[in-house]
């Protein structure tokens, strides 16, 4: 079993930078020995994981990978974490890297990690073997869900595992598909398709949806990427979109949250509920019509008063069940897609 | 200048495999000294191009570079090619190669190259400093048009290069703005953006505008990859239009094309061109919203008086301004576009 030393060095109490951190934190923490970060002061801890501030402070917790727990806009390694990652080498750990520059295509690190004989495990690396897709998703042996949002950053994960936990609890064979690189290691499988070339990413999509029914998934729920009215990554969205061949859309949304993040040259304002599920609904292929079947409010900016309050507007507005699952339970949403799934 | 031999082996009658042999013939003939295709018949001739059974044939019309002029779906190279491009190498050819399988990456060809005192050119090969887009492409000191369209290869870049070439004849300073290897080849620069990695699509659109304006375009003609109906390329369609925020849009279509060709998982049926209008307007960003302002037909199927129906059809239908830029000039629909502009 993994031990996990998270490196979430300067990182780890931002909410953007720490989503590989936090992700493994919510859905692996068993996994998790110690996090990494200089910055935080002795004695803390992040929901009872010890923060230390030293490598050495670190192996006394006897983790045996090291997890890239940073994932920065366009995902490049800041020089001096290189130095940290050989440290972690000549450790002795095993190396997990969700970044889009790649461990094994440094030659000193790989020479390192070989010399130590540590793994390095680029987790954003495509397969080797992507092509366009086929069309087999359309025969995938399963209902097949996908979180679509608003923007990014803002739960689409954090619900397809919510969703999928609770419907696993209720006996139903439901798979989590993984599509980026917090997903990835919180499962263990999947393809980071922000990551593959732009001619594949449908291809990519496909290929996780036939793998997730291959694991047994009877209800597939497919992470979404980026948003349709991000203007940095719909591409991928769209790619995702299409390749995964959703019957149903669970559509998330950051209460409070009226522009795209970290997005140059706007301000981009984010659409109306409504409108973002008409326009997603526009955007499914005849051939797959898909339907929005429940909305997922993230509502962490909110009193538990006014909370509520949201969920009940997101009602009204567009018609679907709405509810925030990380605060008040998935109940309301699973319910939603099961009756969505016929 | 450049002599180039097009590698057309098999694929020279091919509407769709021929794209990049196509293209160079009818945008750069004067540039194209023969075709190699042992499949054709001695003496055929491409547009008054001698088209050659054999490499030794070929090199009697004084060739320096070879281009491979297939275009595949995945873009793999087949493996008889290897041995053809080792022998154009040993002829003392440089290789321009539009496929996704980079030349540079063959360590024997590379070898081999280096031998022989040639240059291999991979048309594809992304820059290696793409990163996301940043909103500088909201800034860009031009008018952008996108051709956009219901399908691939329908003629979204002979569109664009055509209305350029009206639009430089006004003496308007205009940029045909390449984004595909075909176009690339044509225009010696640009970016394959099916070929980036998937979160930077937007970035390398965003990229290609910026470069556009700085050689001198006030009026942009960016080349649209795919459809936003297509599902094999849909996330790549995305990604370039909101990377390279166009402010205007002429929507591209084959007549008589109703479904998606090439395509797995169908029939995938393509909607209306009214409908098409509606779509592509309803994904522009608030913060650049854009207008289909024409339609451009591609009659091909279709004799004289049919494409004239067809072109009256669509004006009818949609309420633009439509023509066959290739078949009845491009006069039409450049005046549109200029009235667009404002």
């Amino acid at each position: 079993m993994t031990r996990y030393l998270l490196l979430a060095e300067g990182f780890s109490a931002d909410a953007h930078y720490g989503k590989t951190m936090r992700g493994v934190l919510r859905y692996r923490r068993e996994d998790v020995a110690a996090i990494l970060d200089s910055t935080r002061a002795t004695g803390d801890t992040e929901d009872g994981v010890p923060v230390v501030q030293t490598l050495e402070q670190a192996m006394q917790h006897e983790p045996d990978t090291a997890l890239v727990g940073v994932a920065t806009q366009g995902g490049r390694f800041p020089p001096a974490w290189i130095e940290l990652l050989r440290q972690c080498i000549e450790h002795g750990l095993d190396i997990e890297n969700g970044l889009h520059v790649f461990l094994a295509d440094d030659p000193e690190v790989a020479a390192l990690a070989a010399e130590h004989g540590v793994e390095l495990r680029d987790l954003r690396k495509p397969p080797h073997d992507l092509s366009t897709a086929t069309g087999a998703n359309m025969s995938v042996p399963a209902t097949i869900v996908l979180t679509v949002g608003s923007d990014c950053a803002i739960g689409k994960m954090t619900v397809a595992l919510e969703l999928d936990r609770e419907a696993r609890a209720r006996g139903v064979r439901s798979q989590f598909v993984p599509t980026g690189q917090t997903g990835i290691a919180i499962a263990g499988w999947g393809i980071a398709v922000d990551a593959v070339v732009a001619d594949f990413i449908a291809g990519a999509a496909e290929r996780l949806v036939v793998e997730g029914a291959a694991r047994g998934g009877e209800l597939l729920w497919v992470e979404g990427q980026g948003s349709l009215v991000n203007p940095v990554y719909s591409g991928v969205t769209l790619g995702l979109f299409h390749g995964s061949a959703p019957h149903l859309l669970v559509l998330c949304h950051e209460s409070g949250r009226d522009e795209i993040e970290g997005c140059g040259g706007g301000p981009h304002p984010i659409p109306s509920l409504r409108d973002l599920v008409e326009l997603h609904e526009r955007l499914a292929l005849p051939a797959r019509p898909a339907k929005v079947v429940a909305v997922a409010l993230n509502t962490r900016r909110l009193d538990e008063h006014d909370a509520r309050a949201a969920v009940a507007a997101a009602e009204a507005e567009t018609g679907l069940p709405a509810d925030d699952p990380v605060r008040f339970g998935a109940g309301r949403l699973v319910d939603a897609v099961l009756a969505g799934k016929g």
